[in-house]
């Protein structure tokens, strides 16, 4: 498998800067993972890539290092080596926080021997906001598990998890008011339990498969 | 101010797909603000990209489509808009689930007025993992404040601490022993507090800054 490298770019600023690192990236034959512009002023702008590498990183950092733009160049950890994968918790702010409780309590025990967990949270209310909040999980990188955290959810949302499950998403729902449960691949009733499942599914040290479960409702 | 353009793009495989698109983006003047690579597979990848444009997206769109890799182009809500502002916390599970806590249900009543705020957690524990994961919040999209939850953190963490305010990242930490508390722009004893209190310090539906207070010390 190719290695993933992440760099820390300064540059000078202005449109076309990227377009010219992913020259040099290409004719590496570099797939690139992620790019994110994290300053972009008129002094000059800082960017982060990760990208995947058939061989050693050497050539390609000294290359773009040669590059007129580039001010400086760092070799950095990817995201994914620092947080790790991702638990993603949405709905109202009462039960999102029991279940956080629950999946950073479990998401500790298994960091401590080797995993990455992250768990992310936005407390939200409506159907609008939350079928598009659930929808944007799919584009967000390394989110392996969503849970809903309501009383009442359906209508839109529950197209959203039909959605974004079709897509490889694990979704776990509260057991609550509304057709958002029917949708989801694990009902569950405890709060903190919910984040502790959340957690278990996605943990390479657990031993734990949401496919392999007799019952689907706890 | 340029708008900003969140677009999924469905494309061909492989490298160099990136390249043709950024040049397309480039002579529209349009500045990349982030690019995440959903999937890359032999049968195709899909793409998702945020630009900021100085007018209409509508002919950048119609050139992007007409891209011969461009299997399909959807225009869809940007990050910020979904997911807002990010508060990170990260440290021990029982103090960091205590933390996110009083966030989440702080963030709750802000999101309730019209503000997006998130937030985000890792358990760790270490010098090494979370000097590395202090350093990287930087890099991390739309975070705005770092919170340590911990008993006890200092040496490579403090250095790391001083180097992300110096980056305009405000650093809450909880009251611990060791130097971080000595570095960071605000101390708390109570996590359910420090959790609020990042918030506060976020939200613009808070009259609460961090650099008017006449205490560090809570």
């Amino acid at each position: 498998m190719a290695e993933r490298t992440g760099v820390l770019v300064d540059a000078q600023a202005g449109p076309g800067v990227l377009h010219q690192l992913t020259g040099v990236i290409a004719r590496h034959q570099g797939d690139i993972a992620s790019v994110d512009i994290l300053e972009n002023r008129q002094s000059g702008s800082r960017l982060y890539l990760e990208i995947d590498l058939p061989g050693s990183a050497a050539a390609l950092v000294e290359e773009l290092r040669a590059l007129p733009v580039v001010r400086s160049l760092d070799v950095v950890s990817t995201f994914q080596a620092v947080y790790g994968k991702r638990i993603i918790i949405m709905g109202g702010g009462a039960q999102v926080g029991q279940v956080a409780i629950g999946a950073i309590s479990e998401a500790d025990r298994h960091n401590i021997r080797g995993e990455r967990i992250s768990v992310d949270t936005i407390p939200l209310v409506g159907e609008r906001p939350l079928a598009d909040a659930v929808r944007a999980v799919t584009r967000l990188p390394r989110a392996r598990v969503l849970v809903l955290a309501g009383a009442l959810m359906g209508g839109d949302i529950e197209k959203a998890v039909r959605e974004v499950r079709a897509q490889g998403l694990i979704v776990i729902s509260l057991n609550m008011a509304g057709s958002v449960p029917e949708a989801a691949d694990l009902v569950v009733s405890d709060p903190v339990q919910a984040g502790v499942m959340a957690v278990m599914a996605t943990a390479n040290t657990a031993a734990f498969r949401v496919d392999l479960l007799k019952r689907r409702v706890f």
